[in-house]
């Protein structure tokens, strides 16, 4: 029966992807903004749905933190749905014009991909977010959420089909699956004539389940195991104040640094004052880092491969460039990796030859988030390389339609 | 075995696509030009190779056909190769270049994939066009052909591994799955750790296995179950024309038309002309197209969802514009769509309705084709949405990383 629900609610909301790409820009911008103002005017409603559904939560921890909201991310999650409707309309642009010697006249256009499916854990801010970019972008948005957050997230949905239904669109242009069992889940991943891109946006487990049941296109967001290179020429003050922020600016989110790679010539002006800087930091350290912070933990194989989330960091001396840049490519991830340098050689050398979704010199790697490149909001990172690489903003959303115009040419 | 041996393989084709990427254009464009002299120079071995499979290829028909190299196929397949080399370097290209308010200087560059894996059926020429357009931008190409043209497929990989090796670049940069078992097949398309990106070349069949067992990000080359629009003001002449053109001019290619939609006030004038023009099609038509074709066979359910292939084409009469675009929605497979008209609002319309890879006004679907719009070659047509829509060349097999550059910047 789960199959069954879930396919024909699947059916509504492709119907209604096809108005939705249709609606005018202004109309879409309305809609968002109408749910920031609704936002506004019952957060303490939805603040109330969502304090229940914390107090049945079982587990305490981050996932207790995500699944949270409070009136300051309330306000944020508006916040958000109003810069999202300023940000420029992604579609229609027009690319790659040109007439060819038999007078077809050819170009590309930017159009929707149609809907939207995303697989997510706790955060309701996630629901908000996600609906709100994929109106803009004209597409429709399918979401499964967390049983846990599965009343908060019915409250944002509704907030939306309300707007859309203001608006004369289609209210199935944001839903909800309302199963929230694993069967759905894989059912879910598994609507090749509903949904045109999967986005899962969760741990490993989540991108194990996406690998193994999926059957619809997707783009990955996945692990951030992002590396700092400090090389030789690095500054120790720029170098520290770097590694720090990459480190205790938020030591949860996919784009904080795991690992510190030193050249050798810098090791021993570095690693004290790095350590010194990052009291509440646990360093694992391999052999030669140890000379100089013989009381840290040696760092063990699976340090090197390890997203840590957490306040810890892996310490490694290397002798060079090359040695780094065959660190990052076995143990990276392909999201975020950044150099700490005064040599321009080695700076254009770490960003030809680094194979990551973002590539950095004398920055931190928490830069590498949508807001932060100037995507307005963002969907996800993808750390894959088909259709979107880095932080997904609204044109990550879209896709081209060739469009070609002649007068009764044949071939 | 199957699968340790295939991961040493797979693990030496990805270190040769890291060289790869960092090879001058230059190079890349030499090893083109050096398979197409070799193909000139050893097109009668090549041949030899083919004709002894072609002789033990069981079936006849189109597969016989498609296995088949004859000396215009060779030189087809050398020229192709020249044609690559000849086309502007799709790497390194910069865009979305901007300062942000904080001092970033951010922008995105264009790179390869890494490694493109293309299974394949019997054509030996998609075996050197695949590998010259993924050495051409930057990509190591691994290959998984069917075991009928094995033999012909690994004489032209081993003409791509000489002239990499003459140009001091990794052989393993193209390779060839030896194991010719569905079972290899299936674990080739869950080698996550080595491919970027799979492109089936095939029918359902393989299609479908993708679908159930890819555990790596891919690119569908679809069906194409193409529709033409007949609009009311269509002139009769010139609807005939294309028609013909779409179904008649190579009918078992993806963009040969399938299905013609009829307004009704033009079925009287133009279904007799259209039968009279293509006497070698078998039309298969609606109750109403009937009443002008009597002795034509009824069009069946199945028909409208059916990719012929072949001298065939189904035929029915919409009451107009929303009905055609209804009927293209229910059976399009996304790949080319197109409307005969002089009515420029309803073209208009078509044009933003009708929901696939391309449109197209007054003309023929067959002109959607890499080569036609000016990609140079082409590795497939994606009927998806994501990453590559339509015609894939050498730009869609590249992806953007972005570069961001600082003065010690932190978040």
């Amino acid at each position: 029966m789960v199959h069954a629900d879930l396919a024909s609610q699947g059916r509504a909301v492709r119907a209604a992807a096809r108005q939705l790409a249709q609606a005018p820009d202004d109309t879409r911008q309305r809609v968002l903004r109408a749910v920031a103002a609704m936002l506004d005017a019952r957060a303490s409603e939805l603040l109330a749905v969502n304090a229940a559904e914390v107090a049945a939560y079982a587990e305490g921890g981050p996932g207790r933190d995500r699944l949270l909201l409070t009136p300051a991310r309330v306000d944020a999650m508006a916040q958000t749905l109003r810069d999202v409707a300023d940000a420029p309309d992604p579609l229609f642009e027009v690319s790659d014009a040109s007439t060819r010697p038999n007078g077809l006249r050819v170009e590309r256009v930017r159009v929707p991909l149609g809907v939207i499916g995303v697989v997510y854990e706790n955060r309701p801010n996630v629901t908000s977010d996600v609906a709100g970019l994929c109106v803009r972008s004209g597409n429709a948005a399918f979401l499964r959420g967390s049983a846990s957050a599965q009343a908060s997230n019915r409250f944002l949905v509704d907030l939306f089909r309300e707007a859309l239904r203001a608006e004369g669109l289609p209210e199935d242009g944001v839903d909800l699956v309302e199963d929230p069992s694993h069967e759905a889940a894989v059912a879910f991943m598994q609507l090749d004539d509903v949904l045109d891109c999967l986005i899962p946006r969760g741990g490993r487990s989540l991108i194990a389940a996406m690998r193994e049941h999926a059957r619809v296109p997707y783009v990955l967001d996945g692990d951030g195991n992002c590396h700092i290179y400090l090389d030789a020429s690095a500054p120790v003050e720029r170098a520290v104040r770097i590694v720090d922020n990459a480190k205790t600016s938020r030591p949860g989110v996919c784009n904080a640094v795991e690992t510190v790679l030193v050249h050798r010539d810098l090791a021993a002006r570095v690693l004290g004052p790095l350590a010194a800087a990052m009291p509440s930091v646990e360093l694992r350290v391999d052999e030669e880092a140890a000379r100089w912070l013989p009381d840290a933990r040696r760092a063990t194989e699976e340090d090197w491969a390890t997203e840590f989330l957490d306040l810890i960091l892996a310490v490694r001396v290397v002798d060079g460039l090359d040695e780094a840049i065959e660190h990052v490519a076995r143990y990276g991830t392909g999201h975020s990796e950044a150099i700490v340098t005064e040599d321009s050689e080695n700076a254009a050398q770490w960003v030809r030859r680094v194979d990551a979704a973002a590539v950095l010199v004398n920055a931190s790697t928490r830069f590498i988030d949508g807001g932060e490149l100037g995507l307005g909001g963002e969907v996800g990172i993808s750390t894959q390389k088909l259709h979107a690489r880095g932080p997904m903003g609204l044109r990550e959303l879209t896709c081209q339609k060739w469009v070609v115009r002649g007068e009764g040419q044949t071939r």
